[in-house]
């Protein structure tokens, strides 16, 4: 059963299709969008998958962003309680991040992905040929994710990212080869050491949870998920030099290449008080307090749960206001 | 958060929370009847979860028989990704079967259990006395469940079964332990070696897909799932003597076991057509081949998936009409 929206099926589904030969293939397509990420539209891939009378040896092929990836891994997870399924992922945000490591799930009214599963796919396959469809704000969008990943384990990724980040935004192929392979290493080694995200894992959501602030003020409207983890990673480098974690022009070095990647650098002005209270709602905090992945170096990060309220009030007011 | 439903809730609600004394409890009160054993009904669980803000550090207890403890355990493996839960059985059924071995699920209209997920409770606390309130009808369909143990896996427990029976139907305290015990301990025995159903754990389906199709033709209305698996038992055990693994003292054996714990023995007259197509439709079938699990004599099970098709028509004809 392939999994696709509306908008990537006129792109490539008959490929897949005509890749697929003469197997035994239903088809399921989605509404696009993140609205649509509800346990309501879950439930009409459920009707899908037993209208087809799929068995537990059935596959789903989950074919477009990460919002098709994240709902269909869902699906596959509790289908006959977990089928296999594969990821195609079509947008570089999803081939570097959201299609490797098993998380999978859709929003609640109440808040972002609070409801899903685990749920490693049989593969990962990234076609980079699917990137030349990709609008340039959503390219830019994935790199957020490439540069998260030089911040919090690979100081080298960061060094290519700044001699290379032109060379991404024009699609060149063998950058973006390799900005994927790399993404899709870390991304695999870090999940590896703790799937359930006990402890290690946590480094990943660098720049989310103030981002979780951006895309929540903001109805999810008006910030890609990345352009609001790009600003979320400017303040946190910001509380890790505030806190002397980190140096200026380590901040600056962030900013620079955030920047360079076209993703925006200033924060929409929502207040401090705002962002603080939708910051508490994400559900990585645990018991009220908000823990925060902060920088103490390229390449090197740390789960911060204590520190001076101070601090994290400048760091808010100095960007949201 | 306790989910219980509204037959459970008036019994032992106020006491379950008398234990957990000046503990953050909050509640959430199901319609009772396998026929609110949907997505919708999950669905309402995690608006409460997301409602009191349940974090990850959260804890579902399913407090109920098996449909309450199915649907709270599968709410618990989607909040969040999974967050742990404790089964409080309240029927026999539950207590030697669902609440134990990870399996939670609800049913979609195109059949059984077809959306869940294994998700391992952190504890399971049988409290016998809550037994005493159960229906004597229901306390028979949990016995089915026990006769199966005895009949897939232990030939002392089919032993003291026939000399026990009639304490278990008289809610003897000792008796009932003892069966619940090793009931427990079996299946624990087997789902250690084989939680996701790759095969052992197959045999503990003995007499269901039998019992899918009494079920199924009668809209799960007329029959006790443990009724179901009764008939079922007795069939598989007609079909096993068919195909010459075991002699007629055996399946004369489980029959009069069936009788003495208070289970239906003759199926309803559907005809073998219609039965064979609904065992054809049970989740168990892979790839159009009916699985079956068969004995080969008391306390060893089989599963067999080729055998000749005379024999089970012959099977379903003198069972089914």
């Amino acid at each position: 059963m392939v999994v696709t929206d509306a908008t990537v099926a006129p792109l490539y589904l008959a490929r897949l299709r005509a890749a697929l030969g003469q197997r035994n293939v239903a088809e399921c397509i989605l509404p696009p969008g993140e609205q649509h990420k509800t346990l309501e539209t879950v439930s009409g891939i459920f009707d899908a998958l037993v209208g087809k009378r799929l068995n537990r040896d059935g596959v789903v092929l989950a074919l477009g962003g990460g919002v098709v990836g994240d709902i269909a891994g869902f699906a596959a997870a509790c289908y006959q309680r977990g089928i296999g399924y594969v990821q195609l992922p079509t947008t570089l945000l999803a081939q570097v991040d959201s299609s490797v490591g098993g998380k999978t799930g859709v929003n609640h009214p109440g808040g972002k992905n609070l409801i899903g599963a685990f749920h490693q796919p049989l593969a990962v396959l990234a076609d980079t040929d699917t990137l030349k469809t990709l609008p340039d704000r959503e390219l830019s969008a994935g790199l957020a994710e490439v540069i998260k990943y030089g911040c919090v384990w690979d100081p080298q990724l960061l060094d290519w990212l700044e001699r290379n980040v032109d060379a991404l935004r024009d699609r060149d192929a063998a950058a973006l080869a390799h900005a994927i392979h790399r993404s899709c290493a870390i991304k695999a080694a870090v999940v590896g050491k703790d799937e359930r995200e006990r402890d290690l894992r946590a480094i990943l959501n660098f720049g989310h949870t103030f981002g979780h602030a951006v895309e929540a003020a903001t109805g999810y409207q008006s910030y890609l998920h990345g352009e609001a983890v790009a600003l979320g990673m400017i303040m946190a480098a910001d509380l890790s030099q505030r806190l002397g974690m980190i140096d200026a022009a380590m901040g600056e070095r962030i900013a620079a290449l955030v920047r360079r990647a076209g993703l925006p650098t200033a924060a929409p002005r929502i207040g401090r008080a705002r962002a603080l209270q939708l910051m508490r709602m994400d559900k990585k905090v645990l018991s009220g307090t908000i823990r925060l992945v902060l920088l103490e170096g390229a390449g090197r990060a740390a789960v911060v749960s204590s520190y001076p309220p101070g601090a994290l009030e400048a760091t808010l007011e100095a960007h949201f206001g």
